[in-house]
């Protein structure tokens, strides 16, 4: 294992001072590392509260600021944060708008999750995020896995909960994001976990794994490496037939999972694009890059969703967190 | 080789078409994919354009856009676009300012920019950037290697030129901006050029090199793998030591070369800018992400700008590329 580290036990904590250090004007750390929260605060505004395994970078610390997250729970690297992190997370942030957690469904995050709602004092309220339509249940979940379809709920709830939406309307559109949102990612290497200091998984030189996890969890099945045509058509097919009838405008995010090249990506999402318009849906929203990655793995995921006017108005409301910044 | 491609012939128009695709707000491709342009110029300003092989993405033709450049010629991957791209580049975005040509120092860039420039009918005007410490003459260069501050210099430069500088103005504050800026990296791991089909050099799992090139030519030495304190510690001494007595307020960029997960990078911005601090350096402009990247390569490298408030300012200016965004 070659990476920058000192040990294994201090790269989170090394790593979330750097983070906190570098965008001191829109985050903070809480204490003890429980949370990375929003500098600034507006009273009254719904409080989304996020978080999940480390190695997902910049999913979900980056998304902390205006427009977006209020705060984000780091675990340790793919491991889930605890309920202690999520309720001293929401009483730092809850403004009296109350608390939303936004949850990708895995058994760990969805419990302790669970756990840290019933722990509250104020009010909480859930949503989970399922958008990966490779498999129905995986080696964390039961149910679809949430992957990189959490990055554009976040975004639209924030505006949301930005624009002054109480607690139950926010909640009320993630599950509708969530439900007008479908993902697929397919892996040409695996990771490598700094505690467990190999590989996660073998993938040989001419194979890649379709529908891969962002934990590097098995997807639909391991098949020889294909070109970039024959493998966005395959993607894009998965998710055009898991919407069934449903069409029309859409985002299209490409999301690379760490060690493929933006050169790559931008290939990627022209061949996807290709597809997608030529099976009825048209591209409105667009966007290309690093957002929801596992660690180093090379790969990339394809995610939809669906936008009405509404949805689009949310998307392009001025967002200020480390990783996504527009409009302001 | 396993890359997201259909033929090596097409990875670079179609990674550029899926560019234009996804930032048709921003950016548009000229005739023959010879250049990425801005989409709305703007009368009378002094235009930028840079350019340079392709596989260091998001340079430069992610940094097209308001408050940096009006366009960039890419050249086939690690190869020198051609004097004709940079013409036709220039003459699509010369809008009566006349035309700076930011040049990394290459040979090959350097000489098709300057036959450009020869060729061109309106006023054009050269800077030059050589900021890597590492080694003063390498594979493609004679003299120091122009890298990640080359982003610096266009983020500075374009702020200038969009405030209505001319274009003397503009050549000299690229000057003082490369002046005031050093970088050197680390690689730990290769990159595969599509058309080579195999890693440009080889590592062992136990070594790295120290002031590796952006296209993985050899830096100082090959050393043995260390922890990151100790690499932040050799990084920042190469940058103290050449900037001899000047000290200051910087800008710390800690550039990803395309491998490298955004939680590593964090982890060496935390040790690289306590070794900085302590050497005098004061940290007040940070800059974490894969920007000037080598394909997939795994490393990074550390960049310095000395800042004025002039700088500072010009530095915080509004930007709207693909890949800075800020203020707008």
């Amino acid at each position: 294992m070659k990476k920058f580290i000192n040990n294994v036990d201090s790269v989170l904590g090394e790593s979330l001072a750097g983070f906190a250090a570098a965008h001191g004007d829109i985050a903070l750390l809480g204490e003890g590392h429980k949370f990375v929260r929003r500098r600034h605060l507006k009273a009254g505004k719904v409080a989304l509260v996020s978080g999940g395994g480390s190695g997902h970078e910049p999913l979900h610390a980056g998304f902390v600021g205006h427009g977006m997250l209020d705060a984000a729970c780091p675990g340790q690297v793919f491991t889930s944060p605890t309920p202690d992190q999520m309720l001293a997370a929401a009483q730092a942030v809850d403004s009296g708008g109350g608390v939303l957690y936004i949850v990708k469904n895995y058994e760990g995050d969805v419990m302790n999750f669970e756990m840290a709602a019933e722990m509250a004092e104020g009010a909480v309220a859930r949503v989970i995020t399922d958008d990966d339509v490779a498999v129905e249940k995986s080696t964390w979940s039961t149910g679809r896995r949430g992957v990189a379809g959490t990055l554009v709920l976040e975004k639209i709830v924030g505006a949301g909960a930005e624009a002054g939406r109480d607690l139950e309307s926010c909640r009320a559109l993630g599950a509708r994001v969530n439900d007008a949102t479908r993902s697929i990612g397919v892996a040409l290497s695996s990771c490598t976990v700094p505690a467990a200091g190999k590989p996660t998984f073998e993938l040989s030189d001419s194979e890649m794994e379709f529908g891969v996890g962002i934990h590097g969890e098995p997807g639909r099945r391991r098949v020889p490496m294909a070109s970039a045509r024959d493998i966005a058509g395959e993607m894009a097919g998965a998710i055009g037939t898991d919407f069934g009838t449903r069409r029309g405008h859409c985002l299209l995010l490409v999301n690379g999972f760490g060690g493929t090249p933006a050169m790559e990506l931008y290939l990627m999402y022209q061949n996807l694009r290709g597809v997608f318009e030529s099976e009825g849906f048209t591209v409105v929203r667009s966007l290309v890059g690093n957002y929801v990655t596992s660690l180093e793995m090379a790969g990339c995921s394809a995610t939809v969703t669906l936008l009405d006017d509404e949805l689009v108005r949310l998307w392009d409301a001025p967002v200020h967190t480390a990783a996504l910044r527009w409009g302001m």
